[in-house]
């Protein structure tokens, strides 16, 4: 019987987060590991609502209210699925969390570190991931890659610029032990061998 | 001239809030003194949107979310309406601020004063309004004043102990200087009275 463990991926848009999505969910099914997959935001009714709000272009909303609907879908989405699920022995796995706010509202946006920590501790309680897969890819591999694919939403069109500090965002917090950088910028084998060997390591932690 | 002013108005459902709103209008006017009236949740088309989600029966946020988009709309509400006013020299009048998520979802629900005070301080930044007129009435009289009115919201079908914390909680408030608690089980005129005699000192303090 495995702990229950919260994962987390991360990186900036198109930097691979949801290509290992499956994989993950194979790794730990062939372990009989129990896990539920969602994402943010969004991840429960009201929380998919607020999403819509979010990334429709015509949204005015300032950075300030942005940064707190965000942090009322992430609210909901402890007290309805995260939280539940952890408590019922199921591993999480997040596409996005906490980490994306500090990244895109503070890196990408300027809302200082100091005010998106008041609200992770108000949300969070203390709760982290046990892991997060930070991939991390140059933003304009990202961008290739993305770009022959799908339409692009808000955040996508914003500037390479932005993008980058949003990038350094990510990497200036991957010094907690929680996390796990990820090259993402080499074919997908090389990455799946880097997350099972994070993956083996978690399990392995009593 | 007269400096910009911040006046809230508070109570329970049915206290009298709206229905003193003109007076305060007229008043304002009488004396050459440009305000803008504002309502919340609301007061900005975000705002509306998030209070018809909150207002909805359907809608089942937990109580922490709830509070979320509470301040999330109050941000807005701040960013867009209130904090620009006060800029350019007008006074605002808004039915309902703080003291309502203090009462409502503090006294009424149980949410704990100390985990809305971080947020009031995160949107607010120290911003209190200079004048909250606190409109106090048993919730026996402000129901039975509003059953011959209008259809009750979720709010206001939840049962009188419910209402009886949420005056209590608005009585523990006014404490503060800034509050003028008004006996709102009088008739109109001597309601008014009180009104404008504390308009009128506010308009004093230079
Ligand atoms: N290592 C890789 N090599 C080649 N292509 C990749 C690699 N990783 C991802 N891609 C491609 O890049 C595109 C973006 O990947 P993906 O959708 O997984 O990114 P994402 O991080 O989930 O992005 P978003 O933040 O927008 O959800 C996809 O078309 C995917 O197939
Ligand atoms: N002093 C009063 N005497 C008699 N009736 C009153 C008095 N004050 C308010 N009412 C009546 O009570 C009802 C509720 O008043 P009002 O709508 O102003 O309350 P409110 O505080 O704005 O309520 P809500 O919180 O639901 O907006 C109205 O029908 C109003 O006419
Ligand atoms: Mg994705
Ligand atoms: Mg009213």
């Amino acid at each position: 019987m495995h702990p229950a463990r919260f994962i987390t991926l991360e990186g900036i848009d198109g930097a691979g987060k949801s290509s290992h999505l499956e994989f993950i969910r194979q790794w730990l099914q062939a372990r009989d590991i129990s896990a539920v997959f969602t994402r943010e935001p969004g991840g429960t009714p009201l929380g998919e609502a607020l999403r819509g709000l979010l990334l429709s272009v015509e949204t005015e909303a300032s950075l300030d209210t942005e940064t707190l609907l965000m942090f009322a879908a992430r609210q909901e989405h402890l007290d309805r699925v995260i939280r539940p699920a952890l408590a019922a022995g199921q591993w999480v796995v997040s596409d996005r969390f906490t980490d994306a706010t500090f990244a895109y509202q503070g890196g990408g946006r300027g809302v200082p570190d100091s005010r998106i920590a008041v609200l992770e501790q108000w949300v969070q309680q203390g709760l982290q991931p046990d892991l997060t897969l930070l991939f991390d890819v140059a933003p304009d591999v990202a961008a290739a890659r993305m770009a022959t694919h799908r339409t692009l939403d808000r955040f996508e069109r914003e500037q390479a610029a932005f993008h980058a500090r949003v990038r350094d965002a990510y990497l200036a917090r991957a010094t907690a032990p929680r996390f796990a950088v990820i090259d993402s910028g080499r074919d997908f084998d090389a990455i799946r061998a880097d997350i099972a060997s994070r993956l083996q390591r978690l399990v392995e932690q009593a």
